[in-house]
Protein backbone atom coordinates (compact mmCIF):
# COMPACT_ATOMS: atom_id res chain seq x y z
CA UNK A 1 0.00 0.00 0.00
CA UNK A 2 1.23 3.13 -0.72
CA UNK A 3 1.55 5.72 2.58
CA UNK A 4 -0.87 9.03 1.12
CA UNK A 5 -3.96 6.92 -0.23
CA UNK A 6 -4.93 8.10 -3.68
CA UNK A 7 -8.04 9.56 -3.22
CA UNK A 8 -10.63 9.03 -6.00
CA UNK A 9 -10.89 12.74 -7.79
CA UNK A 10 -14.38 13.74 -7.88
CA UNK A 11 -15.39 12.57 -11.25
CA UNK A 12 -14.28 9.26 -10.18
CA UNK A 13 -16.10 9.50 -7.09
CA UNK A 14 -19.30 10.10 -8.86
CA UNK A 15 -18.44 7.52 -11.27
CA UNK A 16 -18.19 5.09 -8.73
CA UNK A 17 -21.31 5.89 -6.85
CA UNK A 18 -23.38 5.55 -10.37
CA UNK A 19 -21.74 2.35 -10.45
CA UNK A 20 -22.28 1.19 -6.86
CA UNK A 21 -26.20 2.54 -7.27
CA UNK A 22 -26.61 1.39 -10.72
CA UNK A 23 -25.63 -2.70 -10.20
CA UNK A 24 -27.66 -2.84 -6.51
CA UNK A 25 -30.83 -1.13 -8.24
CA UNK A 26 -30.78 -2.59 -11.73
CA UNK A 27 -29.86 -6.05 -10.49
CA UNK A 28 -32.81 -5.72 -7.95
CA UNK A 29 -35.09 -4.50 -10.72
CA UNK A 30 -34.33 -7.19 -13.35
CA UNK A 31 -34.38 -9.95 -10.19
CA UNK A 32 -38.43 -8.38 -9.76
CA UNK A 33 -39.07 -8.61 -13.16
CA UNK A 34 -37.80 -12.17 -14.02
CA UNK A 35 -39.74 -13.39 -11.10
CA UNK A 36 -43.17 -11.64 -11.62
CA UNK A 37 -43.06 -12.53 -15.73
CA UNK A 38 -41.05 -15.27 -15.84
CA UNK A 39 -41.24 -17.00 -12.09
CA UNK A 40 -37.46 -17.46 -12.67
CA UNK A 41 -34.80 -16.59 -10.50
CA UNK A 42 -31.82 -15.15 -11.34
CA UNK A 43 -29.72 -18.56 -11.21
CA UNK A 44 -32.53 -20.42 -12.65
CA UNK A 45 -32.33 -17.94 -16.14
CA UNK A 46 -28.67 -17.86 -15.83
CA UNK A 47 -28.23 -21.83 -15.96
CA UNK A 48 -30.84 -22.40 -18.65
CA UNK A 49 -29.97 -19.61 -21.35
CA UNK A 50 -26.17 -20.73 -20.31
CA UNK A 51 -27.12 -23.74 -21.55
CA UNK A 52 -29.34 -22.98 -23.81
CA UNK A 53 -26.70 -21.07 -25.98
CA UNK A 54 -24.22 -24.19 -25.41
CA UNK A 55 -23.43 -26.96 -28.27
CA UNK A 56 -25.82 -29.78 -27.31
CA UNK A 57 -27.18 -28.00 -24.67
CA UNK A 58 -25.32 -29.52 -21.67
CA UNK A 59 -22.18 -28.10 -19.70
CA UNK A 60 -20.21 -29.71 -17.04
CA UNK A 61 -21.29 -28.44 -13.89
CA UNK A 62 -18.17 -27.34 -12.65
CA UNK A 63 -17.68 -25.29 -15.66
CA UNK A 64 -21.22 -23.45 -15.33
CA UNK A 65 -19.82 -22.88 -12.10
CA UNK A 66 -16.76 -21.37 -12.41
CA UNK A 67 -17.95 -19.37 -14.46
CA UNK A 68 -21.37 -18.20 -11.88
CA UNK A 69 -18.41 -17.81 -9.43
CA UNK A 70 -20.68 -20.65 -7.12
CA UNK A 71 -18.90 -23.56 -5.57
CA UNK A 72 -19.83 -26.63 -7.05
CA UNK A 73 -21.64 -27.73 -3.88
CA UNK A 74 -23.79 -24.81 -3.77
CA UNK A 75 -24.35 -25.13 -7.66
CA UNK A 76 -25.40 -29.14 -7.59
CA UNK A 77 -28.11 -27.99 -4.76
CA UNK A 78 -29.66 -25.74 -6.80
CA UNK A 79 -29.56 -28.20 -9.77
CA UNK A 80 -31.25 -30.63 -8.06
CA UNK A 81 -34.04 -28.23 -7.56
CA UNK A 82 -33.94 -27.45 -11.12
CA UNK A 83 -33.86 -31.03 -12.10
CA UNK A 84 -37.09 -32.16 -9.59
CA UNK A 85 -38.74 -29.02 -11.84
CA UNK A 86 -38.01 -31.21 -14.67
CA UNK A 87 -35.66 -27.82 -16.27
CA UNK A 88 -32.72 -29.80 -16.72
CA UNK A 89 -31.01 -33.59 -16.11
CA UNK A 90 -27.71 -34.50 -14.53
CA UNK A 91 -25.28 -36.91 -15.87
CA UNK A 92 -22.39 -38.68 -14.90
CA UNK A 93 -19.86 -38.00 -17.55
CA UNK A 94 -18.53 -41.38 -19.30
CA UNK A 95 -16.11 -40.04 -21.19
CA UNK A 96 -13.67 -38.75 -18.36
CA UNK A 97 -13.39 -38.70 -14.85
CA UNK A 98 -14.57 -35.01 -14.28
CA UNK A 99 -17.90 -35.14 -13.49
CA UNK A 100 -21.38 -34.59 -13.74
CA UNK A 101 -22.73 -33.16 -16.52
CA UNK A 102 -25.91 -30.77 -16.76
CA UNK A 103 -28.30 -30.85 -19.71
CA UNK A 104 -31.34 -28.85 -20.46
CA UNK A 105 -34.46 -30.71 -20.64
CA UNK A 106 -37.29 -29.78 -23.36
CA UNK A 107 -39.17 -28.14 -20.75
CA UNK A 108 -36.14 -26.59 -20.15
CA UNK A 109 -35.95 -25.51 -23.42
CA UNK A 110 -39.56 -24.40 -23.74
CA UNK A 111 -39.03 -22.54 -20.74
CA UNK A 112 -35.96 -20.59 -21.67
CA UNK A 113 -37.88 -19.93 -25.09
CA UNK A 114 -40.19 -18.30 -23.35
CA UNK A 115 -38.75 -16.27 -20.88
CA UNK A 116 -35.67 -14.74 -22.88
CA UNK A 117 -37.69 -12.26 -24.90
CA UNK A 118 -39.40 -11.20 -21.62
CA UNK A 119 -36.20 -10.79 -20.28
CA UNK A 120 -34.72 -8.64 -23.22
CA UNK A 121 -37.80 -6.41 -22.97
CA UNK A 122 -37.08 -5.46 -18.86
CA UNK A 123 -33.17 -5.47 -19.99
CA UNK A 124 -34.41 -2.55 -22.55
CA UNK A 125 -36.33 -0.69 -20.40
CA UNK A 126 -34.34 -0.54 -17.94
CA UNK A 127 -30.77 -0.27 -19.58
CA UNK A 128 -30.26 -0.71 -22.32
CA UNK A 129 -33.19 2.05 -24.42
CA UNK A 130 -32.05 4.63 -22.08
CA UNK A 131 -28.42 5.34 -23.55
CA UNK A 132 -27.20 6.31 -26.92
CA UNK A 133 -25.43 4.30 -29.11
CA UNK A 134 -22.26 6.43 -27.87
CA UNK A 135 -23.03 5.66 -24.26
CA UNK A 136 -23.26 2.27 -24.84
CA UNK A 137 -20.23 1.72 -27.02
CA UNK A 138 -18.22 4.01 -23.97
CA UNK A 139 -19.90 1.18 -21.72
CA UNK A 140 -19.14 -1.94 -23.93
CA UNK A 141 -15.39 -0.65 -23.79
CA UNK A 142 -15.40 0.25 -19.74
CA UNK A 143 -16.38 -3.67 -19.35
CA UNK A 144 -14.19 -5.13 -21.36
CA UNK A 145 -11.06 -3.28 -20.26
CA UNK A 146 -12.22 -4.21 -16.56
CA UNK A 147 -13.15 -8.10 -17.45
CA UNK A 148 -9.96 -8.71 -19.27
CA UNK A 149 -7.49 -7.25 -16.55
CA UNK A 150 -9.81 -9.13 -13.76
CA UNK A 151 -9.56 -12.54 -16.10
CA UNK A 152 -5.83 -12.11 -17.28
CA UNK A 153 -4.46 -11.39 -13.75
CA UNK A 154 -6.61 -13.37 -11.39
CA UNK A 155 -7.05 -16.55 -13.16
CA UNK A 156 -10.10 -17.30 -11.60
CA UNK A 157 -11.34 -20.20 -13.90
CA UNK A 158 -9.32 -23.42 -14.42
CA UNK A 159 -7.50 -23.23 -18.06
CA UNK A 160 -10.48 -24.60 -20.34
CA UNK A 161 -13.35 -23.26 -19.18
CA UNK A 162 -13.99 -19.95 -21.07
CA UNK A 163 -14.33 -17.82 -18.02
CA UNK A 164 -12.58 -15.12 -19.29
CA UNK A 165 -14.84 -15.02 -22.93
CA UNK A 166 -17.96 -16.68 -22.30
CA UNK A 167 -21.44 -14.68 -21.62
CA UNK A 168 -22.88 -14.58 -18.61
CA UNK A 169 -26.52 -14.69 -18.04
CA UNK A 170 -28.58 -12.41 -19.93
CA UNK A 171 -30.05 -11.74 -23.55
CA UNK A 172 -27.87 -13.88 -25.68
CA UNK A 173 -30.17 -13.17 -28.90
CA UNK A 174 -29.28 -11.51 -32.23
CA UNK A 175 -31.78 -9.52 -34.21
CA UNK A 176 -33.28 -11.94 -37.00
CA UNK A 177 -32.45 -15.32 -35.11
CA UNK A 178 -34.76 -17.39 -33.93
CA UNK A 179 -35.63 -17.09 -29.96
CA UNK A 180 -33.63 -20.08 -28.73
CA UNK A 181 -31.03 -18.97 -26.95
CA UNK A 182 -27.57 -19.32 -28.41
CA UNK B 1 -45.29 -7.15 -24.04
CA UNK B 2 -44.45 -6.69 -28.14
CA UNK B 3 -45.33 -10.01 -30.23
CA UNK B 4 -41.74 -9.84 -31.57
CA UNK B 5 -38.87 -9.46 -29.05
CA UNK B 6 -36.60 -6.77 -29.84
CA UNK B 7 -33.69 -8.83 -29.49
CA UNK B 8 -30.92 -6.74 -28.46
CA UNK B 9 -28.31 -5.48 -31.46
CA UNK B 10 -24.71 -7.00 -31.61
CA UNK B 11 -23.71 -3.27 -29.79
CA UNK B 12 -26.16 -3.95 -26.95
CA UNK B 13 -25.29 -7.24 -26.56
CA UNK B 14 -21.42 -6.91 -26.24
CA UNK B 15 -22.42 -4.11 -23.96
CA UNK B 16 -24.58 -6.05 -21.94
CA UNK B 17 -22.60 -9.05 -21.74
CA UNK B 18 -19.67 -7.01 -20.96
CA UNK B 19 -21.46 -5.53 -17.86
CA UNK B 20 -22.89 -8.77 -16.78
CA UNK B 21 -19.19 -10.33 -16.73
CA UNK B 22 -17.69 -7.11 -15.08
CA UNK B 23 -19.75 -6.48 -12.15
CA UNK B 24 -19.84 -10.57 -11.07
CA UNK B 25 -16.17 -10.59 -11.16
CA UNK B 26 -15.02 -6.96 -9.58
CA UNK B 27 -17.62 -7.14 -6.85
CA UNK B 28 -15.90 -10.63 -6.36
CA UNK B 29 -12.57 -9.25 -6.31
CA UNK B 30 -13.27 -6.31 -3.92
CA UNK B 31 -14.63 -8.51 -1.93
CA UNK B 32 -11.84 -10.50 -1.71
CA UNK B 33 -9.48 -8.19 -1.38
CA UNK B 34 -11.49 -6.30 1.75
CA UNK B 35 -11.64 -9.29 3.79
CA UNK B 36 -8.15 -10.09 2.81
CA UNK B 37 -6.75 -6.67 3.74
CA UNK B 38 -9.74 -5.70 6.42
CA UNK B 39 -10.92 -8.30 7.15
CA UNK B 40 -14.49 -6.62 6.38
CA UNK B 41 -17.35 -7.81 4.41
CA UNK B 42 -19.11 -6.06 2.36
CA UNK B 43 -22.02 -5.12 4.05
CA UNK B 44 -20.01 -4.45 7.18
CA UNK B 45 -17.83 -1.71 4.80
CA UNK B 46 -21.45 -0.44 3.32
CA UNK B 47 -22.80 -0.04 7.00
CA UNK B 48 -19.26 1.78 8.27
CA UNK B 49 -18.69 3.80 5.43
CA UNK B 50 -22.55 5.00 5.47
CA UNK B 51 -22.67 6.00 9.12
CA UNK B 52 -18.72 7.54 8.68
CA UNK B 53 -20.18 9.59 6.01
CA UNK B 54 -23.47 10.43 7.79
CA UNK B 55 -24.46 13.44 10.43
CA UNK B 56 -23.46 12.34 13.79
CA UNK B 57 -21.78 9.00 12.54
CA UNK B 58 -25.27 7.73 12.71
CA UNK B 59 -28.43 6.81 10.47
CA UNK B 60 -31.91 5.02 11.25
CA UNK B 61 -31.88 1.22 10.51
CA UNK B 62 -34.82 1.59 8.22
CA UNK B 63 -32.59 4.08 6.21
CA UNK B 64 -29.61 1.82 6.35
CA UNK B 65 -31.91 -1.08 5.55
CA UNK B 66 -33.42 1.10 2.45
CA UNK B 67 -30.52 2.37 1.11
CA UNK B 68 -28.80 -1.36 1.11
CA UNK B 69 -32.00 -2.81 -0.28
CA UNK B 70 -32.01 -5.11 2.25
CA UNK B 71 -34.88 -6.20 4.65
CA UNK B 72 -34.96 -4.58 8.33
CA UNK B 73 -34.88 -8.08 9.83
CA UNK B 74 -31.63 -8.63 7.95
CA UNK B 75 -29.55 -6.00 8.53
CA UNK B 76 -30.68 -6.12 12.18
CA UNK B 77 -29.34 -9.24 12.83
CA UNK B 78 -26.32 -8.26 10.71
CA UNK B 79 -25.74 -4.89 12.95
CA UNK B 80 -25.89 -6.70 15.58
CA UNK B 81 -23.40 -8.80 14.87
CA UNK B 82 -21.51 -5.79 14.41
CA UNK B 83 -22.44 -4.72 17.58
CA UNK B 84 -20.67 -7.53 19.34
CA UNK B 85 -17.49 -6.39 17.51
CA UNK B 86 -17.73 -2.90 18.97
CA UNK B 87 -17.95 -1.18 15.77
CA UNK B 88 -21.46 0.21 16.14
CA UNK B 89 -24.14 0.54 18.96
CA UNK B 90 -28.00 0.32 18.60
CA UNK B 91 -30.37 3.24 20.39
CA UNK B 92 -33.69 3.38 20.31
CA UNK B 93 -34.97 6.31 18.60
CA UNK B 94 -36.60 8.80 21.86
CA UNK B 95 -37.86 12.02 19.39
CA UNK B 96 -40.21 9.84 16.74
CA UNK B 97 -41.53 6.24 17.00
CA UNK B 98 -39.93 5.80 13.78
CA UNK B 99 -37.49 3.09 14.90
CA UNK B 100 -34.19 2.56 16.12
CA UNK B 101 -31.05 4.09 15.10
CA UNK B 102 -27.60 3.07 14.76
CA UNK B 103 -24.27 4.81 15.84
CA UNK B 104 -20.55 4.44 14.67
CA UNK B 105 -18.39 3.61 18.06
CA UNK B 106 -14.90 4.81 18.30
CA UNK B 107 -13.73 1.56 17.17
CA UNK B 108 -15.74 1.48 14.17
CA UNK B 109 -13.89 4.80 13.13
CA UNK B 110 -11.30 3.82 13.41
CA UNK B 111 -11.96 0.41 11.56
CA UNK B 112 -13.22 2.34 8.61
CA UNK B 113 -10.33 5.09 8.25
CA UNK B 114 -8.01 2.08 8.50
CA UNK B 115 -9.96 0.64 5.84
CA UNK B 116 -10.95 3.34 3.76
CA UNK B 117 -7.24 3.66 1.94
CA UNK B 118 -7.07 -0.08 1.67
CA UNK B 119 -10.21 -0.77 -0.76
CA UNK B 120 -9.86 2.74 -2.55
CA UNK B 121 -6.40 1.07 -3.35
CA UNK B 122 -8.48 -1.93 -4.80
CA UNK B 123 -10.80 0.34 -6.16
CA UNK B 124 -8.06 1.90 -8.16
CA UNK B 125 -6.20 -1.06 -8.94
CA UNK B 126 -9.19 -3.35 -10.69
CA UNK B 127 -11.27 -0.34 -11.57
CA UNK B 128 -10.38 3.35 -12.12
CA UNK B 129 -6.76 2.93 -12.69
CA UNK B 130 -7.55 0.92 -15.66
CA UNK B 131 -9.57 3.70 -17.40
CA UNK B 132 -9.15 7.35 -19.60
CA UNK B 133 -11.27 10.23 -18.02
CA UNK B 134 -13.54 10.11 -21.10
CA UNK B 135 -13.92 6.43 -20.13
CA UNK B 136 -14.87 7.34 -16.48
CA UNK B 137 -16.94 10.08 -17.39
CA UNK B 138 -19.30 8.09 -20.55
CA UNK B 139 -19.67 5.58 -17.55
CA UNK B 140 -20.57 7.63 -14.96
CA UNK B 141 -23.16 9.47 -17.12
CA UNK B 142 -24.81 5.94 -17.99
CA UNK B 143 -24.96 4.85 -14.51
CA UNK B 144 -26.53 8.30 -13.90
CA UNK B 145 -29.13 7.66 -16.30
CA UNK B 146 -29.98 4.59 -15.48
CA UNK B 147 -30.36 5.29 -11.57
CA UNK B 148 -32.17 8.16 -12.09
CA UNK B 149 -34.89 6.42 -14.01
CA UNK B 150 -34.84 3.61 -11.83
CA UNK B 151 -35.33 5.51 -8.50
CA UNK B 152 -37.93 7.71 -10.30
CA UNK B 153 -40.13 5.13 -11.75
CA UNK B 154 -39.97 2.86 -8.64
CA UNK B 155 -40.07 4.42 -5.56
CA UNK B 156 -37.86 1.91 -3.91
CA UNK B 157 -37.34 4.49 -0.86
CA UNK B 158 -39.44 6.41 1.37
CA UNK B 159 -39.48 10.17 1.20
CA UNK B 160 -36.80 11.58 2.53
CA UNK B 161 -34.68 8.25 3.11
CA UNK B 162 -31.84 9.68 0.11
CA UNK B 163 -31.55 6.87 -1.56
CA UNK B 164 -31.96 8.41 -4.68
CA UNK B 165 -29.12 10.35 -4.24
CA UNK B 166 -27.38 9.08 -1.53
CA UNK B 167 -23.63 6.93 -2.11
CA UNK B 168 -23.80 3.56 -1.72
CA UNK B 169 -20.75 2.06 0.40
CA UNK B 170 -17.13 3.06 -1.30
CA UNK B 171 -14.65 5.30 -0.98
CA UNK B 172 -16.47 8.45 -0.58
CA UNK B 173 -12.67 10.12 -0.53
CA UNK B 174 -11.89 13.02 -1.99
CA UNK B 175 -8.09 14.12 -2.59
CA UNK B 176 -6.30 16.50 0.29
CA UNK B 177 -9.45 15.45 2.59
CA UNK B 178 -8.98 13.43 6.37
CA UNK B 179 -9.37 9.73 5.80
CA UNK B 180 -12.48 9.76 7.61
CA UNK B 181 -14.94 9.21 5.17
CA UNK B 182 -17.64 11.62 4.85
Amino acid sequence: MTERPRWLTDQEQRAWQAYRRMFLLLNAQLSRDLQQHTGLSDPDYDVLSTLGASAGHRRRVSELADRMLWSRSRLSHHLARMERRGLVLREECETDGRGAVVVLTGEGLRTIEAAAPLHVESVRRHFMDLLTPEQIEAFAGVGETVVARLTGAEHEAEPGTEASTAPAAGPHHRPGTSPTPH
